[in-house]
């Protein structure tokens, strides 16, 4: 695969000039510029003329490496401008010779020694536009693009991480010295990876690291080929200001107005009003509407200024044309917070980008926070407020829950709540981004870890605009010991996009938010149920010191299902003691399995005490991080008491049980809401409750534990 | 990694012999072999000392390589038995006396002419016990292991297939010349591939090969080095004898008695008796037990001999010491199927076995054909038959449909039946196998598929004893035009087990089970709530013929993420004519998106029957293969247009349409059933949608294409 290049030149770039187009750094200025990072490249001259190229060949000695250099020549074997092993030097010269007759624009000649024997690795580094400098390590060399194995992190890498990154190498074992070779220098490698992390961050005109192929021996890396792009330096971003008490008014709001109020459930106006007064919002709550005296038996009043006081929180639900007029009006009323419903601002084009920095210049002015425009609105169950529409809200009653759901998708984002809603999930609080004129998930993120009755932030996120902002409420969720999971879309779509640079094709937009999850302790899950899956098992179980799981279950061929699905996500399924095996081979019938996955067969539907007992054995297991309870068609009432079994041996427990029951609940109509009050995360599908394991085991082990990232 | 091998002896084993160990062909006469079939070896002498070895260098040709031969050495670059580029005679000597010095058992040399430059790969088989023939490729060469990049199939393999094998590797693009390279002659490989699977066809004997590297050029393809294993030929597995007729009288008795039945639902013979009844089989039941003259208000016989007729089916539900006095008793009445519930038999170890032989021999004895023992039972929902026990059966109605479910685990089985029935979802047959006695899964299923009631037949398996009778299976049900759905588990445990062989451990049991379903057009599923999924979906809908997908939603973070779904399953998204875009313009707000995925906003709450229209535009159109439907919030009864709509495009449409709804079921109580009577397969997640359109594409493409495999 050939990948477009931006316009190369190979003669030396002046990285200070602030030239517009990134350019190739020339060969000679690239490896003085590694050497001072302590990487050391193979040695070699550039030379201009065939007659040269043996001079300095004979001067490296033999055998050597001839290439040829050209503007925009950067994959040089694919066109013939690479000579290896070259025995002397008149030979050189008619190697030399021929390459200047054949390639356009020849400026030189690069004449290098030979390779040694070694491993071929890609090591790497790009400079990405949201998260800056991405640290990059693969296998294979010039194989990488078809290997594709390759591990990514955001600079700086220390050297117990740049170990890391090669150990998850897909391919990894080849370097413990594969059919005979010796195993190569780990060591070595990891410094050229930390090396090139502090070569980004020191450097920010470079925009790119290509040492490929990295040579690693026995002892020792050496670099074939490098290409450092160097670029422009970026304008370092503003950062936004952030005011975590304007944030928490509006997440906590002692009185509202809903300007655009109406009579009429008809209307979205009509319909967020009702929403406030279903759901209990029992501060003062006012209605601004020219056209009616009183909404659903509240006072109505012509505009904001005659409002009687100026309320925490203006809902703002009026076509988009008088939309700057009341933000103005609420401004000047002193109202500081505001959520704009309307849409048909940035979403939609230039025009009506124009109209949303109106509104930024607006709440500016006044020194307020705005959510949205474009947004579904606000919500905190725990505190009765539901200043949001969506069908969603037709619901009779929010259930309560520990899950704060941000979302950067209004109507996915509803949907998922109404969902979860009808699984049984409650949510503490649930705020829809909008466009993010003023506030971002960044500021939303950070105000809701404050938020007591939040347990657990969820966020269904497209993209990110203030990165430093987020990473900044990810150390608050962290020192609080409150997890952030994300469902990050658009993986696919960076993949389509057109990829200007090599090493961007290695590890696009989506590796660079893998990077910056991981480097900020987020649980990154891959599915939509996913998100409130872990979310909801996060909330209530204690977080898993490792990948090793228990398993109960009443059928063989759960057990068969739940060790495959464990191997998929990389979770085991440890051996037990000979004592436990012993305590559980007492309590099973003879026909039972008493290793782990441990089988109590149908035996469970005459003696449900069973599994607690198991569960109780099993958690003292040193061996085992993680519990899950696997039930089939078990119905009550022994389905009951196994659910108070479980619940009895995994109160106060230091590591998580989580339970999945196949059959219908139907069959268990008191089990199930008794799991839920014992804050025992139900799944139907062994599946679901698997991923729920991985994104804890991820949680725990690189996020809560003592030693953790 | 090192791999334990067989006891290893080179020197020529005969494949006649019937010795029980397997041992190494010895180099030349596999070399012998593999040009008998085409396959081309590097030219090479076997020699006996380091002077022979030096005169058979010089006879070949320089540089050669002089490889070490002993008996179990097998991995000999790891042990510096192989010097590579040796470039003259007293070079070969000397080095040939250093190992002659160091390696033990030495047993003499083999000199082999210098591999030419190419790219390294793997070409392989092994017999696998239940399927046969393997044939592999993979990438790496020497890599093999550590880049675990390798396809499989079932010999035969014609060439079109061995070249579709190349292309499915992850890699595969490495062989069309990457960096510089000349491309690989992919024919050549291809015929190497092909022949493997011929000699594996021809040689019975043969165990294993393992032709690595083999290295492949632009102009064709050399074996580096071979190894091939030979043992004793296997015996031909005695094919046990099926009888349709019998099953279909199981599946659809006219006259039932159930041995054991008991007056109390306490008791299991209670329930099946209640069971039968209570979901409505219509037929003369008997019930026999002899403490009791008359079971929920049928007439009741001491034994069976005292019953007024042999009926159809016979289902015994009695304790395991009086199974086969009551077995023989019915044979001897003239009944010819029974069920055998009671536990208690191969399942529980040896004695188990042998009890259950027993029953095997009685039925044999009498012609009879038994489901069990230790099987939940057998259900025929269609002719309403419920001759099955378990919790699930306490369903108030079982609900009708056209998946037949027939599973190798009764608990897992029967709890995944309740749940699907809670989700809507209803089965023509149920039939759980139990210990497989006598009938087994693959009598099951050529049985199913001529059920009239069944579109498809959905299989949990654990393991399949009679693959030649599922492969029949499989090609009556391609003929009848009905889908097999498999979802098979067990591939962790297949992993962790010891590997004894070399080529095992590149592909081992769950690869053989891949290639086989691959061979019979099975769809293999790889989640529980996927087997229902993609059944129900083939059940409802057209195949599609290809992989690309037209979305529409009303939401852009819906799109985005049914995207990242699709990427991941292989499914593309293809832009649309200009000419459908045109026309989606002119349906959609102008806010919306005309190009696929179509998001045609919120503005679908105001005009619910775009999404109708669209599908119809997205329908017509040659560049689409299968249509999604992606709602969010959307709620009734605008959702309800909503559904209307997209059944009127779909109603007779050649492509498939599916539908997802994100949003509770509570918003849309009119729709979600309206979407089930018009067949069209309803999910709440995207993941689970893209999913089942993953395996309808399997289908349509490798199965029902006219063109398929």
């Amino acid at each position: 695969m050939e990948t477009a290049r931006p316009s190369a030149v190979t003669s030396g770039a002046d990285p200070a000039d602030g030239a517009a187009e990134p350019a190739m750094l020339d060969p000679a200025a690239a490896t003085e510029l590694l050497r001072g990072y302590g990487i050391v490249a193979l040695p070699e001259r550039v030379v201009q003329t065939a007659a040269e190229a043996g001079v300095a060949a004979a001067e490296l000695g033999f055998p050597v490496a001839l290439k040829a250099m050209a503007p925009g020549l950067v994959h040089k074997s694919d066109v013939g401008a690479v000579r290896l092993g070259l025995t002397h030097g008149a030979e050189v010269e008619a190697v030399a010779a021929e390459m200047a007759g054949r390639i356009p624009d020849l400026s030189g000649f690069l004449v290098q020694s030979m390779a040694p024997a070694g491993l071929e690795l890609f090591v790497g580094a790009r400079r990405d536009p949201t998260f800056g400098p991405l640290v990059l390590a693969g296998l294979g060399g010039i194989w990488i693009e078809a290997l594709g194995d390759v591990v990514a992190r955001l600079a700086p890498v220390d050297r117990a991480e740049a170990l890391a990154m090669l150990a998850e190498l897909r391919g990894s074992r080849i370097l413990d010295g594969y059919r005979g070779a010796p195993p190569v220098d780990r060591e070595a490698l990891a410094d050229v990876v930390v090396a090139v992390g502090r070569l980004m961050q020191e450097r920010p005109d470079l925009v790119e690291v290509d040492l490929n192929p990295t040579l690693a021996g026995p002892a020792g890396a050496v670099v074939v080929d490098a290409s450092l792009l160097v670029g422009p330096t970026p304008a370092p971003q503003p950062r936004p200001a952030s005011s975590t008490e304007a944030i928490r008014r509006l997440l906590n709001p002692a009185s509202i107005v809903v300007v655009g109020a109406s009579p009429t459930r008809a209307k979205q106006g009509g319909r967020l009003f009702h929403y406030l007064l279903k759901h209990g919002f029992s501060g003062p709550l006012y209605a601004v509407n020219p056209h009616a005296t009183e909404v659903m038996g509240r006072p109505c009043y012509p505009s904001v200024s005659d409002l009687p006081e100026a309320p925490d929180l203006a809902c703002i639900m009026v076509p988009g044309e008088a939309v700057p007029g009341v933000l103005e009006e609420c401004g000047a009323k002193g109202i500081r917070s505001a959520v704009i419903y309307t849409a048909g601002f940035a979403e939609v084009g230039d025009e009506g980008r124009a109209r949303q920095d109106e509104l930024l210049a607006i709440v500016r002015r006044h020194d307020m926070r705005l959510c949205g425009p474009n947004t579904s609105g606000v919500v905190n169950a725990a505190a009765s407020t539901c200043a949001a529409f969506g069908m969603a809200f037709e619901v009779e009653r929010m259930p309560a829950g520990e899950i704060a759901f941000l979302t950067q998708s209004g109507a996915l984002g509803s949907s998922l709540l109404s969902r979860s809603w009808e699984q049984g999930i409650g949510f503490s609080h649930w705020v829809c981004a909008g466009n993010e004129a003023d506030l971002t998930v960044s500021d939303y993120l950070m105000a809701l870890v404050e938020e007591p009755a939040a347990r657990v932030v969820a966020v269904f996120m497209e993209s990110l605009r203030d990165p430093d902002g987020f990473a900044d409420g990810c150390r608050r969720a962290r020192a609080l010991g409150k997890p952030v999971v994300v469902y990050k879309t658009g993986a696919s779509e960076a993949g389509r996009r057109a990829v200007l640079s090599h090493t961007a094709s290695l590890a696009g937009d989506d590796a660079a938010y893998d990077a910056f999850f991981r480097a900020h302790g987020v649980v990154r899950v891959h599915d939509l149920q996913g998100l409130v899956d872990a979310a909801q098992t996060l909330a209530w179980q204690p977080a898993p010191r490792g990948p090793r799981i228990g398993v109960v279950s009443a059928s063989g061929g759960a057990c068969s299902v739940v060790a495959d699905e464990c191997a998929r996500h990389g979770l085991t399924l440890p051996p037990l003691s000979v004592e436990a095996e012993r305590r559980i081979r007492a309590i099973i019938p003879p026909f039972g399995v008493s290793r782990n996955p441990v089988d109590v067969t149908m035996q469970i539907t005459v003696d449900p005490g069973m599994v607690g007992a198991i569960v109780e054995v099993m958690l003292a297991e040193e061996a085992i991080d993680a519990l899950l309870v696997l039930m089939t068609t078990n119905a009550d009432p022994p389905a009951l008491e196994v659910a108070r079994g479980v619940a009895r041996a995994a109160a106060g427990a230091t590591k998580p049980v989580i339970v999945t029951r196949v059959g219908a609940d139907f069959l268990a109509p008191q089990s199930v809401p008794f799991y839920r009050a014992s804050r025992l995360p139900l799944f139907p599908m062994p599946d679901r409750a698997v991923r729920a394991l991985r994104a804890m085991v991820d949680y725990g082990t690189r996020v809560a534990a003592p030693g953790g990232e």
